[in-house]
């Protein structure tokens, strides 16, 4: 998306949600006594794991799919993703009765892999750099005519993506602050128009893995700028922040709180402990970063969006200790 | 309760659910397409893993506990319980400022153990039998003037645990079959109530453990008799079934499964996996009896009260496997 195009507003956040109203699961919002008192803080978590496809990622694919022309769907969409997004999309193609190829980076973890695959998506394997699944997918554009679906740096995924802060405001008014984990910045783009639309007395926090703070560096500098290779247990949050993302957050304005791996390992378990829900280390990342600044949130009404689900339960990460 | 005493009515579950209401949370009710497609029909679940303390239990301790007389308040209240009953008449009765004892068997599981605790009840240990319960708990009556609330023989605990079916026939109308753990029967027999008063043409299932399965020979032989001692992974459904709980089962009318550990550990797995929720062996055996039996459930719409999540996440059954 060419830095002049038009960044989607808050209203295509509305078309988005009663685009994908057939199609989408209203995920339920839960809460702990437990984890208000770890917090010092009222707690409301909107589950996405519950979602199909077990991540939010099926919103904005599904708002993507059901934007196609008729011409365009008949040529199918392609996608790049390390598994969520591309077992959202296939689902979402599926239902739509479109061709999906999903471009798969070597070293993407089987529970996703596996998820992908089960929606009939035609699976292709590349290298786990950026630019070879750019390439990669480019070639399938040029040999099929699909549509590419970007996984976050689409106005089409980002509204859709929105949906889940207007259906969590709807459950939980008078949120004080919103913390979504934020990589390639879908979430975190359409939280911030939806917020803007919805409820712009809410303070939007992102939290990003310590190891992959491109985020929080482009925030703070003004500009996105190649960092680091990307260090962390956060499969979802590898990818640097998309260009419209940053634009948007930049607008309408976002803070960030890095969180070291560690913090959100033990998060995560103290979700499962807790809120008896199993969620990503993707997921986890944002009760960390609540946790880990507890002045910051004291006292405050907080909304977390527990993004996805899908890690392997005989692979837990404290399962080895 | 002798066998002469009355049982409790539907009313009596309207009662409680206006006495617990200011208290207890309204678990959410949740599903998932890949459950469907296993079971090859329509299920929701109840997650009362979500409830205060972890379990459904808390329905029928709170209504046990708002039913004293300010007489019996100041003296307290005794149970006996292997974990979550415990843990649920301590938090009910520290809502309610009363004194709480708990007779807790050795080899109580450590999560579970820890949750009563942390109520702040007064902590017994006995030898892991019903004799040893019955008597610590006797001892304890006659030391402090306690009131003991049976953990599922007590038509107070039975009427509060009838709620959790009350909500399920709300949040999701038309049930053609509701299954439920039975251990002791509180649950099941509150379970039967509430669908006499409330929908009269949903078949009640009771799932057991094959290894625990004195419910099923009770029902069957019109009699309850002492059989082997208990051999079962679920350590929440090892009692045997109540006095009033089988009058009540054996009145209103209930179909027993019996369910091997084996197809109940998979149950568990497959919940977490695709309902991202961790509950305890003693709830994955409602589905592990619905998948059991395909053609008994095949195309049905089915309840299933998933009753608890306090399983320890760092020693999940099939993290050895």
């Amino acid at each position: 998306m060419p830095s002049s195009a038009p960044l989607p507003q808050f209203d295509e956040v509305l078309d988005a949600a009663a685009r994908i109203a057939p199609h989408a699961r209203v995920t339920p919002v839960l809460r702990a006594d437990a984890l208000d008192a770890a917090a010092g803080a009222s707690l409301v978590f909107k589950a996405e794991g519950l979602q199909h496809g077990g991540a939010f990622k099926f919103r904005g694919a599904c708002n993507a799919v059901a934007c196609l022309s008729a011409a365009e769907a008949a040529n199918g969409v392609v996608t790049h993703s390390s598994g969520n997004h591309g077992a959202a999309l296939g689902l979402a193609a599926r239902l739509h009765s479109v061709t999906c190829h999903v471009v798969v980076p070597e070293g993407a973890t089987a529970a996703k892999l596996a998820l992908v695959a089960e929606q009939g998506a035609v699976l292709h394997r590349c290298a786990p750099t950026m630019a070879a699944r750019e390439e990669h997918c480019a070639r399938i554009q040029a040999a099929t005519g699909a549509t590419l679906v970007h996984p976050y740096a689409d106005p089409r995924v980002i509204a859709g993506q929105g949906t889940a802060t207007l259906e969590l405001l709807a459950a939980a008014p008078g949120l004080d602050v919103l913390v979504v984990p934020v990589g390639g910045g879908g979430l975190a783009a359409g939280a911030a128009l939806a917020l803007s639309g919805r409820s712009p007395g809410t303070a939007l926090v992102l939290a990003e893995p310590a190891g992959a703070a491109d985020t929080a560096r482009a925030l703070r500098d003004g500009r996105r700028e190649p960092g680091p290779a990307p260090d962390t247990v956060c499969d979802g949050l590898r990818a640097d922040l998309g260009e419209p993302n940053f634009r948007i957050l930049q607008a309408l304005g976002a803070e960030v709180l890095t969180v070291d791996d560690a913090d959100t390992l033990a998060a995560m378990r103290l979700l499962v402990a807790r809120l008896k829900l199993l969620v990503e280390p993707s997921s986890a990342v944002a009760l960390a970063a609540v946790l880990a600044h507890p002045a910051r949130f004291a006292g405050r009404r907080v909304g977390i969006v527990l993004t996805g689900g899908n890690v392997d339960p005989a692979a837990l990460p404290w399962a080895a200790a």
